[in-house]
C-alpha cells in the first residue's frame, strides 16, 4: 500500500447556527482546506462525507454526499456517504486514505459534517439517541447515562472522586479557549464545574459534550504525487485503524480484559510501527470528560488507574508530556456528531505543523486521533477508529 | 491492487415479512453466503453494511452494521455503515473489495438489507421520498414520476411507443417466475401489464419495481489466498466502479452527450480489459422496468435509438446475445432499495458458476452488474455503480 499524506485541513467553526444547511457548513470547510492545500475542487477524484442524524435532522436520507458536495463544485467521481455515529467522520478519512494507499486514486476529500441545533430541541436528542442501540434507547439510557455509568465504574475500581474527574473539564476548557474553532471558549474553574448542574452522577454539565452543529474536511493525496504540489507542510497517514464493538460478558473496567480502544490503538501502532511513547499529542474521544482519564490509560500513555495522578502532575496539559485534547475537546469544541472525527485530525494536522498558535505544543512530530462512536446493547461502543499522523 | 475473488453469495428471498427485522433478513443472507464459501463467521475480517432508509423505517440510524451484524456473530472487526440510495448494497460491495484489493485484509463479507414493508405504507413512501435529493421530493416529485419523465424522454426521442416500453417487463416478469428469490413471480402478459393501474403515464403498476422485504451478501476473498479454502468456483472481480450525479445544464437523452451509467461503465469496461461484447449477461437497474431499454443502450450492448428492436429481437432474453435481467430485474424480484446491488451480484455469480437452473444463460463467462441510486435536483441519478465479473 502507498503512502498517504495530508494535504490541506479546513472547519467551520463549531457552534449554533440555526440558519445554516448541512451544504452551507460543509462548503466552509471544504473550501478552508483545498485553500489550506492550494489544490482546486477539479483535483479531487474521490470523495466520502460522513454524517450521523442528518436524515432524521433534515429529511435528506440516503444521498447526503452528493446532496452537499454537488452545490460546493463536486460530481462525477465516487462518492461515498458514511456513517458510524460519532466515527462517522474518522471513517470517511479512513476511505479516503484507503482509495488513495490502494492506488486507485491520488487525490480525494473526506468531509464530516452535522446540523444539531434546531428550534425544536427535542427532534435533535431523539435523533442522537438513535446512534446508540435501539434496546438500549428504549431502556432509557442514552449517552450521558452510559457515560456516567463508565465513569463510576473507573471510580469505584481506581477510588477516584468526582473532583478527580472534574479536573479533566478544567485543563480542557482552558485549551477550548484558546482555540478560535472551539464552541465554548470560556475557561471554567473546578468550582464552577462542579456547580455546573448535575446530569447524571458523577458528571455535571461542563463535564459533557454539548451538541453543535459543524464540519470539518481534509484533503489527502498519494505521497508519491506530492511533488506535483505547492504545499506547506505534508503530514503522512502512519497509521489509520477501524474497529468495532465486541461480543463481552464485562465491562474491561471490570475485569483485565483489554478495551476495545486499547485493541485498535494496538492495530495502529502497529501499521506506524511505533508505541505510546511515540506520540507527542492527542485527541481523544471525551464525549464525557472524564471519559478521557479512561482512553489516556487505554491508548498506553500511563498505567491502569494512574491518569488522575497523571493529569494532577499536568503531563496531560499543552505543556506536559502528552498534551490531549488541546483542541479542548469534545466538550469546549463542541460535538456536531459527524464532524468530530476530521475536527481532531485537523487539530493535529495544526499541530504537527506548528500551527496551532497559543496551544502549540512545542515541537510536537506524531500525533493521534482516537475516537468512539454509538453505544451497543452490552455497554461496549459501535466503531472504533484510531488515527496516527507525522510530520 | 491485488485481484479479488467471490467465494460466496447468499440471500433472504425478497417479499413481505412483516415479523422479520433488519437483523432477521440479514441473518438468512449472511449464513447462506458463508455456507455458500464454506468459511466461518471468524474467517471474515471486515464487513460493509449498505443500507438505505432502516433508520427513517427502523428508528436505528448511524451503526447498523454493527447492530445487525452483532447478534450475527460479528464484533471487534471493522464495520462500515454505507449509504448511495438504491446503489447502497454495491457500494458496499466496492468497500470490501477495496480493502481486500488494496491488501489490507484476505476475507470481508458485504451486505445489503432492507425492510420496507410495514403495517402503516405511508411512512414507507415518505421514507423512500427522501434519498431522492429532498428539493426534488418537495416538488411532489419521486421516482415513479422522475422513471415516467424519463420514459417520455427516451419516446419523443426514438419514436418508441409504450406498448414497445411495455415489452420490459414481459421478458422480466417471466425470468422473475424462474428465480426462487423472487417476490413476483408470475409472468405476466403484454395485455396484463397494459391494464394494470397507471402510474405516471407511459408507467402502468407491472412496469415499476415495489417496495419489499429482503437481503443479500457476498464474501470476498484475494484470489492469491484461494487455495487456503475449498470452495466450488471462484468468480473474479474484473471492474468495479462508482460515480456520482453531475451538475449538467439538460438530460443525456436530449442531447449526444454520454450518460452517467455509460461514463460509470466505461472505467469498469477499462478496469476489467473488456468491451460491450464481452459481457455474456448483466443485470441492469430497471427500477422502472423501461429504464432497461436506456441502460441496454448506454453500456453499449447496442446502439442509441435500437434497444426495443434489439429486445424485440430477442437479443436480451435468457436465450439471446446479452440476456438482461435473468434474475427478473427490480420489478420481478422486487426492490428492498439497500439489497439490490448484492442480490444483482448473486445472480450474476450463479450465472457464471451455471447454477442458475431453469434461467441459466448458456456457458457464461462474463457477467455485468449495473446500479443507480437516488435522483439529483437536476434529473441526474445520484451514484452509480458498475461491476463487472468474471469466471
Amino acid at each position: 500500500m502507498r503512502e498517504v499524506a495530508i494535504l490541506g485541513v479546513g472547519m467551520h467553526p463549531f457552534g449554533r447556527y440555526l440558519d445554516k444547511s448541512l451544504t452551507d457548513l460543509a462548503h466552509v470547510a471544504i473550501w478552508n482546506a483545498l485553500k489550506d492545500a492550494n489544490v482546486s475542487a477539479k483535483d479531487v477524484q474521490v470523495a466520502y462525507l460522513g454524517n450521523s442524524i442528518g436524515g432524521l435532522i433534515t429529511g435528506q436520507e440516503g444521498i447526503r454526499a452528493q446532496t452537499v458536495l454537488g452545490p460546493n463544485g463536486f460530481g462525477g467521481i465516487p462518492m461515498v456517504n458514511v456513517e458510524n455515529a460519532c466515527a462517522s467522520a474518522s471513517t470517511a478519512f479512513r476511505g479516503v486514505w484507503l482509495e488513495i494507499a490502494s492506488g486507485l486514486y491520488d487525490m480525494g476529500l473526506a468531509v464530516g459534517v452535522e446540523k444539531m441545533h434546531l428550534e425544536d430541541k427535542a427532534r435533535t436528542i431523539s435523533a442522537l439517541i438513535s446512534v446508540s442501540q435501539l434496546e438500549l434507547s428504549k431502556l432509557g439510557m442514552q449517552f450521558v447515562g452510559e457515560g456516567a455509568m463508565r465513569c463510576k465504574r473507573y471510580m469505584r475500581r481506581y477510588g477516584a472522586t468526582k473532583e478527580d474527574l472534574a479536573l479533566v473539564a478544567v485543563k480542557n476548557s482552558y485549551n477550548g479557549s484558546l482555540n478560535p474553532y472551539a464552541f465554548h471558549r470560556k475557561p471554567y474553574t473546578h468550582e464552577e464545574i462542579l456547580k455546573s448542574p448535575l446530569m447524571a452522577d458523577p458528571l455535571h454539565l461542563f463535564m459533557t459534550s454539548s451538541i453543535a452543529d459543524g464540519a470539518a474536511a481534509a484533503i489527502l493525496c498519494a505521497k508519491e504525487t506530492l511533488k506535483r504540489y505547492e504545499t506547506k507542510h505534508p503530514i503522512t497517514v502512519a497509521g489509520c485503524a477501524l474497529s468495532s464493538g465486541r461480543c463481552r460478558e464485562s465491562d474491561p473496567l471490570d475485569t483485565d480484559e483489554e478495551s476495545t480502544i486499547t485493541l485498535t490503538a494496538k492495530v495502529a501502532y502497529r501499521q506506524a510501527g511505533m508505541e505510546p511513547k511515540d506520540i507527542d499529542v492527542a485527541e481523544v474521544h471525551d464525549a464525557m470528560s472524564p471519559i478521557e482519564l479512561i482512553s489516556t490509560e487505554d491508548l498506553g500513555f500511563c498505567g491502569k488507574g494512574e491518569a488522575v495522578q497523571y493529569l494532577k502532575k499536568g503531563k496531560t496539559q499543552i505543556s506536559g508530556d502528552i498534551p490531549i485534547n488541546t483542541s479542548g475537546g469534545l466538550c469546549a469544541r463542541g460535538h456536531p456528531v459527524g464532524a468530530t472525527g476530521i475536527a481532531q485530525i485537523a487539530e493535529i494536522v495544526w499541530q504537527l505543523r506548528g500551527e496551532a498558535g497559543p496551544r502549540q505544543v512545542e515541537d510536537a512530530k506524531v500525533g493521534m486521533c482516537e475516537d468512539s462512536g454509538g453505544v451497543l446493547f452490552n455497554g461496549d461502543n459501535a466503531a472504533f477508529t484510531n488515527i496516527i499522523l507525522k510530520r
